[in-house]
């Protein structure tokens, strides 16, 4: 039940979301996009702008058993995720093959190397072998920091894994990884970085 | 009830499958392989060599419930299939970004264009103004016949599709299109022809 104040008006504690709201305008972190959505929002904007054709791989899944009721869609009954063999973007920008994998983290000075399959690592290393363009786009959430780091770097990182390393410091991402600012359209112009890394000799 | 004959042996009909396994050792078609696994091994075996990295992508599913019943996988118990909004296979080879669909028919004299999606289409036409190599790998199931046809001719044809243009006629593919031979392993080498059709002058 709500209470009634002697001005008249129910009591609806304090002004509804003025912090949150203040935050709002100040930083990306609590408008409760994923880095996913960020990344799908961009990828449409290159799309739709003609700028590259970069798309998110669907989720596998092993399908078990379908029911195909009449006079409606099949739906699927049972089913279950499978382990991606590859990373979850690719796609061809200016000609060349783009291939990157998205990961956040909720640490603050480092980003734990349990954040990728060795799968992906493994397909990074081939695609890297066929001189194609290979990166991670890291988000540090808490503080709305993005990096994107080039496969080598992560390679390089990875092959150290072990009990004393399990995770990249955030002081070398700064150092060897690129910064990618957050924008509003796109969200997260990581292209703008590519061309700089990847195309500069050519521009 | 089988039938006892003089020789006491019961009857089974004539001498089980001897014209199908004939026709085995002769031609492809009878292997019941879907033109689907015969390019998953053959894209396993460009991996296996690091010749390049091409992958089919997952199915897409629209997941709408899932279970996480304790101690065992979650299971997805309510799904269903989407559309598409790319073709099914991509990857990297030579530096270069490789997209193709892989469509087969009964159809002795032609390819029915409605084997391929609006959304397919669009997509075919977004990689190649990016400069990616995008083409359709076609098999006459009941020939077994191979061919590819680079997006370019298939575009064509797609923008002539109305109440005459249904479909394109083998004779058009086998002048424009090139045909790719049926191999024990790899067993479709289509990259053997993208050599050809899109690297001759770089070689």
């Amino acid at each position: 039940m709500a209470i009634r104040y002697p001005n008249g008006r129910s009591y609806v504690g304090r002004e509804p979301n003025k912090k949150p709201n203040r935050q709002k305008e100040l930083t990306y972190s609590n408008r409760g996009m994923t880095l996913e959505e960020d990344l799908n929002e961009t990828n449409l904007y290159y799309l739709e702008k003609a700028i590259a054709v970069i798309h998110k791989k669907p989720t596998p899944v092993q399908i078990v058993q379908v029911d195909y009721p009449k006079r409606s869609a099949a739906v699927i009954k049972e089913a279950y995720f499978k382990q991606a063999s590859t990373t979850d973007y690719n796609g061809v920008y200016r000609g060349r093959y783009i291939d990157f994998e998205a990961k956040e983290t909720k640490n603050k000075t480092s980003f734990p190397l349990s954040n990728f399959h060795a799968h992906q690592i493994e397909h990074m290393r081939q695609v890297l072998k066929q001189d194609g363009i290979a990166f991670v786009i890291l988000r540090f959430s808490l503080t709305d920091e993005i990096y994107l780091l080039d496969a080598l770097h992560l390679l390089y990182f990875y092959n150290q894994k072990d009990e004393t390393r399990k995770s990249i410091r955030k002081s070398d991402i700064e150092k060897i990884g690129h910064s990618i600012k957050i924008g509003y359209h796109p969200r997260i112009d990581y292209l703008h970085i590519v061309d700089a890394v990847y195309f500069s000799d050519k521009l």
